[in-house]
């Protein structure tokens, strides 16, 4: 049987145009089953202006569901989750709650999208906080994992042990690390720097059943040389978007600089492939967005201004999630911990 | 009567001969007094191979002052501070107490240096707790002051109001902004957004006498759109060292791309002008180290890895800070809107 994906149609900024391009090519390239959950009968004109009417005839697994409405970045989020009941967020978690679908991607209103995936999927029974886990680009390896990048503002030192837990998982099951390294975010290495979060976490790490390495500090992150990182979701929120402002100020001001002369742009012309290369490595759409871990099934958050290349490689991480069964693996591995505590 | 500067000359990775030439450059370029702190043969040592074996006879106003002991990294704080009497750290401080100095800077143990400055210059009367602040480099306008970056890792309310007030006092006196623009570090724009501490700060920013612009996110640092934001220094260290972190690994990932082919090898060599402006645009020590905001006295804390140029552009700050009198100002401003009140 193939994974079925539902994808939230009429999340992202240029909704449901980048949706259905991003299912499309999902669709051709992975062997995954897709359901868009939106307008209807938007979805399918847009099916149809991107040369896919009908997608069975070209051997395409997509299908559509209809849900009537729709949860705008500017809802308030406790309001929208409860009054929009036909929102397509929702109806898409319904689906994999009933069964019809294995995983969920959105590109809508974080805040909406994960409280319905908790409202509708549920927490696993020994998770006692859902947590956001982003991917940072590295010099050498595939990426460090942290967590929580914005679930959870405020957090206790049991919540950051879970999710070294949940970060250990993650990285040994989708990005093939080994035994991954966990650091927790700190402002110095020692054990005596933090703040009074970090300093009482500390000795929960140390009896956590992970890899841990001790503090870390925010220039570990692309190093390489730690695999999982755990702090507050505030700071992991004030961490990601300060990465993607600097990514997109240096960037911005490379293209200025190399604009100037007629000797930097002729350099620029010649030195393109190394300017693809980096971009492509600190490309978020390369990691196609962040997954939710600690609710039964799996939904991934995509950036409201996402590419169709993200949308499809968020439906391939939700993918691998379901195949590599990482809903079950980090229930058991905390379970067994808590058991021996 | 020229402003004089203690100069720590033990305090970084390579001391004294970093310091020793920063202190030659300062001396030669701006119009300053310095004072040399340390063990005073190695100083002495240190300037003869510099060239400068008798500061006097080059019309330089650089003086040497002996100090026989020396906080290393690996020092626990509280224990240097208190029983290193005769640090260089401390033997600088002393001189700015007694008013034989006007400012002070040091490349030492962050710690330490902090810690010293407010055991020996003392904290402004009105002020609760100084803060470490940060500049940083935007695409448009002089930079973003950042504070706190590291004196305090847990923070309440009143002090991050206070952050404003100090930090709006050096974005207009040493970076030239009229009215500056006042931002809260959260996890998104609108005013529910945030952790506990941020929520709480909220209406004291509103009733702050500063421009305050509401709620900014970590993207919002780099675009010149704000000009003050401030933080706990916990949130503010992490983003000091992302920050540092990432453009580390983007300069290393450009270097390794641009050297892979003889055709992007050329282009770099082509457009070198380009990557010399972003790489000053970017480099910390253009900014020379961050300043010590609500002591009596300025103290400039620099990188232990700083340059030269670091060390010279933080004496220049410090400088600048006294010319300013910016001490002075901090304390009238705050002190006027606890009367108000």
């Amino acid at each position: 049987m193939l994974t079925t994906i539902a994808v939230d149609a009429m999340g992202g900024d240029n909704a449901p145009a980048i949706e259905v391009e991003g299912a499309i090519q999902a669709a051709r390239d992975l062997r995954v089953r897709i359901l868009l959950i939106g307008r209807e009968e938007q979805i399918r004109a847009e099916l149809a202006r991107q040369g896919v009417p009908d997608p069975r005839k070209q051997r395409l697994h997509i299908e559509i569901v209809n849900a009537t409405e729709v949860i705008t970045m500017d809802d308030p989020v406790a309001q929208a989750v409860r009054r929009k009941r036909d929102s397509s967020i929702r109806v898409a978690a319904r689906l994999v709650r009933e069964g019809k679908a294995h995983g969920l991607v959105s590109a809508g209103n974080t805040g909406a999208v994960m409280a319905t995936s908790v409202l509708m999927l549920g927490t696993l029974p020994s998770v006692d906080r859902p947590a956001l886990a982003g991917i940072f680009p590295t010099l050498k390896g595939n990426g460090t994992v942290l967590l929580d990048v914005g679930a959870n503002a405020e957090c206790k030192p049991e919540h950051l042990q879970q999710f070294a837990i949940m970060g250990s998982v993650y990285s040994r099951s989708i990005l093939g690390v080994r035994n991954p390294r966990v650091g927790l975010m700190s402002i110095g290495e020692e054990d005596i720097k933090g703040n009074d979060l970090t300093k009482e976490t500390l000795h929960l790490m140390k009896e956590a059943p992970v890899n841990f390495i001790g503090n870390v500090e925010g220039r570990d992150i692309f190093t390489g040389d730690v695999d999982v990182i755990v702090s507050d979701g505030f700071t992991g929120n004030v961490i990601l978007k300060t990465s993607e402002g600097l990514v997109e100020a240096i960037m911005g001001l490379l293209k200025t600089e190399l604009g100037q002369t007629l000797l930097t742009q002729t350099g620029a012309i010649l030195s393109r492939q190394a300017f693809r290369s980096v971009k492509k490595r600190l490309d978020y759409s390369e990691f196609g967005g962040a997954p939710l871990l600690g609710c039964k099934a799996i939904t991934v958050i995509c950036h409201g201004s996402s590419t169709p290349k993200a949308i499809r490689n968020a439906i391939r991480v939700a993918k691998e999630f379901v195949k590599e069964d990482l809903s079950a693996r980090i229930e058991s591995e905390i379970s067994e911990m808590t058991l021996i505590q």
